[in-house]
C-alpha cells in the first residue's frame, strides 16, 4: 500500500508537525510516523528507511531543528523524495536548519519548506501534489482545496469592512 | 508526452540552469524551456502554465533572484509540483530570493532548493524523483547514478593521498 | 473620486493595517479595502486592480508577510504607484517580506515602507504626500501635522526633566 | 517648471546614479543633481531642498550609502515624496544602508527603492509613476514601456531555445 | 560650567537611558537631558547644540533607534565628542540602529556603544574616561570603580559554589 | 587529582552552566567552579588559570555572553584545551557570542559549542570524551550513555502514536 | 609629552591602519605603533599599555579582526579612552569583529568605529576630538577641517553636472 | 599506533584541509586522510569510522561546506573526539556550514573551529592540544610554538615602525 512516511528528529517536534498529519489525513493519505534522530539513533533511522520503501512508502518527510541532519541522512539512503521541515530552536531561528537542509550536495536533492507550522502543513501539500501526478482522484480534490481558499478570502474580505473605522 | 517545464526569470539565469537541463538530459527526460517573469510578463506567464499542463507537464521547475516570485506565481496556477530555484543577485547573495521562494502559505507548497548552481542541479534530480515513482527504469537509474557517486568518492580519496605533505 | 486602494494578504493582517487607514482617515483621504492574495487568489486580486483604476483609485498600498509577493503582483498589473508594507511572521521576522517587497526588477517600482505598524502608519503618510502634489489644501494639512510633532517633542522633554534622577 | 531633484551623498555615487538620470530622461523628465552630504554638508542640504521646492520640485530621489541618512534628512525638511536609493559598501553590503533609509520614524515616511542600481534605475520608474497620476500622456508612455518589456521577453525566451544543450 | 550633553530620539527611549544617567550622577558629572529628533525636530536639534556648545557641553551623548540618525546628526554640528547609543525596535533588533550610527563617512566619527541598557551605562563610562584625562580626581574615582568590581566578583564567585549540585 | 575547570563571566551564567556541572557530576567527573570576567577582572582570571593547571587541571570550560572574550583569555594562557560556551545576550542572540569565541587566530584554538544550554551540555560530554581517551571505564561509560539515548528515543517514538490524530 | 597609542594585532593590519596614522600626522598629533596580540601575546600587550600610560598617551586606538579581543583586552588594564577598529577577515566580514569590539560589559566601554578604512580614518578623528576638548588649537584644525569638506563637496557637485547625460 | 584521522567531504576541500596537515606535521603526529561524504558515500563514512578506531584513531577532524553534516555523522558512529572544520561555499559563506555543524543535539558534542583555513589550522592545534594530556614531550613543543609566537610578534612590530609615514 502506498503511504506517506513522516519522521521527527525528536518528541518535541509532534506539536508542530500534527498540522502536517492532519492535511495528510483531510486528503485521505495514508502515513506512518516515526521519530529517529540522525545523531542519536542513526542505524535505526537507516533500518527504518529499507523497511519503509520495501512497505510502500513513497514519499519521505523529514523535520528537525539545530543542525537538522535528518532530511539529508533520509536522503541519503533513497531515491525517494524526500521533503525537509526546518524547525526552530537554533542560533538563528530556524534560519540555521533551514539551510541545514536545504543546502545539500549535488544529485542528493531536499525538497525544503518554510520553518515551522507552515512548512509542515506545506510538506503534507507537496507530498499530495506529488501523489496526485498519478492519481486523477487526488488532482480533483486538489483543485476543490484551491477553490475553497478563495471563498474563505472573499468572505474575509467582508468581515473586515465591517471593522473599518469611522464608517457607518 | 509528460516533461518537465522549465521557467526561467530572465535570459541572464540561463547560465545557471543549463546545469539543470544537462541533468534531465542525463537522465533522457523530456523538457521544455521558457523565459517569462512574474512581474514583467504575468499574463504569458499564467497562459503558457495551463498550456504546458494540456501538453502533459508533470512537473515545473521556476528560477528566479531577487524579489523571486515566479515559482510562487507558478504555484498559483497550477496543483502540479513546482520545484524553486532561487538565484543570487539580491542584497543577501542569494538568501533573499531563497526565502521568497520558500516561506509560501499554507497550502501552496513551493520545493525549495539551494542557491544557484547545486540548486539548478539538485531541481532536475528532484524532478527525476518525483517522476520515478511511477517509472521503474528511472528509479533504477537513480540507483545506478548513486553508486556512480561512490566509485567517484573512492577515487577521489586515491588521487589525495599522493598530493599529501612529506609523504615519500 | 480618488482614492487609495489598501489590499492586504490575509485577514489577520488588518490589525496591523488600522494604523494605515486611521491616518488616511485623519487626512480625511478616502479609501477601499481588500482582503487578497497573490497565491490563493490571484485572480481575484488582478481583477480587483482594473477595476479600481478605472473607479478611481490613484495609489494602491499592500500589505503581506512571508514571501510578500502582494505588492509585487499588483504592480505587474498597473501603472499607479504601489506602496509595499511588508509584514513579520517569517524567518528574519519581517526582514524576509521586506526583501520580497522591495527588490523588484528595473522598470518594476515598488515604494517599500518599514515593517510592520510603523511602515503602515508610513505608507498612508507617503500616499497623501504623493497626492499632496497636485492639492494645496492637502499639502497645507501636512505641513500642519509636521509642525504639531516639533510642538509633541517640546512637551516630551519638559514632561522627561521631572523624571531625572537625584533632582530636587 | 515641474522637475525631479536627484540628490547623492558623494561623487562615487555617480557611477550608480547614471542610471536613474537615463531612465528620466527616456521618459523626457526634466531633473536637477546635486552632490551633497546629510553630515558633512548639513546646511548646503538643507538650503538647497527649500530652493529646489521653490522652482518646481516635485519628488526628490537620495543616494547614500553606509549610515544612509540622506533620504531621512532631505524628509525632514520637505513634505513633497522622497524616494530613496540605498547603496553598498558598508559592512552588510547595502543591506545596512536600505533599513537606515526604510526604517523612519512616523509620519515621516521614505519610499526605499532596492540597493544599487536596480533600486536607482526603479527610483526614476517611480517618480514618473507618481508624476503620470496627474499627466495622461507620461501615463500612456508607462503603459508602451511595460509593452515593450514583455515583446523583450518573448524575444529573449526564443534566443534561448536555440542554445539548449542536444538539441538538432 | 563643563557638562555631558544627553539628547534622546524620543520620551520611550527614556527607560534605557536613565542607566546612563544614574552612571553619570555616581561619577557626579554635571548633564543636561533633551528630547529632539533628527527627522521631526530638525531644527530644534540643531538650535540647541550650538547653544549646549556654548554653555559648557563637553561631550554629547545621543540615544535612537530604528533609521538612527540622531547622532550622526548631532555629529555634523559640533566637533565635540559624540557617543551613540543604538536602541532595539528595528528589523534587526538594533543591529540596525548600531550600523546607522556607527558607519559615518571619513571625518565625521560616532563612538558607537553596544545596544540598548549596557550600550547606555557605558556612553556614561565613556563620557567620564574622556572627561578624566584632564581631570585626576575623576580619574580616582575611575579606578576605584574598577577595584570594586572586582571585589564584585569575587563575592559572586564565592556564592555560587554553595548552590553547586551533589556538594555537601 | 585531574579535574575540569568551569569559568564563567558573571553569576547570571550559573542557571546555564548548572547543566553542564550535572552532565560532569553524571560521569563522575571532578571539576571546580570560577566566576572570573575576561574584562572586569583579568588579572584574577590569569591567576586562576597558573593555579588550576598546578592542582590538575586538564580541561577547561569557558561561558561567556556578548563580547565573549573568556575562552579566549583563557586559552591564551594554558595550551590545555579549552572548550567555549557561547551565550545569549548580544543583539544577535548568541550569534555574536559564538563568533566572539570560535574565531581565533591561528595556532590558539577554542573548541566551540552551541549557544546556550544545548552548548553546555555539549561542553561536559566534549570533556568526558577527552578524558575518555586515556580511561577505558569513562569509555564505557559513554557507550552506555549512547545506547540508553537509542532506547530513549524507541519509548519516545511508541508514545507519539497513541497521540495521532483521527487513529481509532 | 602626550600622545596618541595605535595598537594592531597582527602586521596585516598596517594597510588599514596606515590612514588612520597619517590623519593622526595631519593634525600633528604624535603617536606609537606596536603590534601585539591579545591572544598570542597577552602579557606584551599587558606591559605595554601600563609603560605607554606612564609615558603620556591619552587615548589608545585598537584594530584587530575576527574574534576581536584587542580593544577589549586593553580597556581591562587602563581607564583611558579605548577606540576599537575592527577589520574585516570573519565569517561576517567584519561585523563579526565589530560586535566582538563594541559589546562590551558595563563599566568597560569601548568607543567602536565602522570596520576598516572607515573606521581607521574616524578613530584619528575621535582620538583628536578628544584631545582637543583641552586645546583650543586643535579645536580650530577640526573646524577648518569640517569647511573643507563643504568646499570639497561643492567642487564635486559642479564636477557631476558636465558628466550628465543627454546635456549640451 | 596512535593517530589523528581527518575525513573531507571532497576532493576540492583539500586545498584548506593541507594547512591542516602541515600543522599536525609540524607537530609529529601520525595521520590518515579520508576523502567520504556524509550524503553521498554514507555507508563508507560508517566503515571507516570502525576501522579508524581500531587501528588507533584518537581523534576525528571532519570538513565540510554547505548542509555541513561530516562532523555530526561521525559523532554518531564514535565516542572519540570530533573537531569539525566548517567550509564556505554555501549561501552565508560557511556561517551555514558553521551552524550545521555547531549546533548538535545534547550528548553528541563536536568541538567547532572558526571557517576555512583558520579553522583547518586551529583544528590540527586542538588534536595536538588534546593528544598532548597525556604527553609531556608534545606539550612541551606546544609551549615552545607558543614562545615562538610571541617573538615574531615582536619581529613584526619593529618591521612596522620602519614603514611609518613622516619618519625620518
Amino acid at each position: 500500500m502506498d503511504f506517506v512516511s513522516v519522521i521527527m528528529g525528536s518528541k518535541s517536534d509532534y506539536e508542530i508537525m500534527r498540522h502536517c498529519l492532519q492535511a495528510l489525513e483531510s486528503f485521505s493519505i495514508p502515513y506512518e510516523v516515526l521519530i529517529s534522530s540522525a545523531h542519536r539513533s542513526p542505524d535505526r533511522t537507516k533500518d527504518y528507511i529499507k523497511q519503509a520503501e520495501s512497505k510502500g512508502a513513497k514519499v519521505f518527510i523529514c523535520a528537525a531543528g539545530m543542525a537538522a541532519h535528518l532530511a539529508g541522512a533520509v536522503c541519503a539512503q533513497t531515491t525517494k523524495p524526500v521533503i525537509g521541515v526546518p524547525l526552530s530552536g537554533g542560533v538563528l531561528d530556524g534560519l540555521d536548519a533551514l539551510l541545514s537542509t536545504v543546502q545539500m550536495p549535488g544529485g542528493m536533492p531536499v525538497a525544503c519548506m518554510a520553518v515551522g507550522k507552515a512548512g509542515a502543513l506545506n510538506a503534507a501539500y507537496m507530498a499530495v501534489q506529488i501523489l496526485a501526478i498519478g492519481d486523477k482522484d487526488l488532482a480533483e480534490k486538489l483543485l476543490a482545496d484551491r477553490a475553497a481558499k478563495v471563498v474563505q478570502i472573499e468572505q474575509d474580505s467582508k468581515s473586515i469592512e465591517v471593522r473599518l473605522p469611522n464608517r457607518g
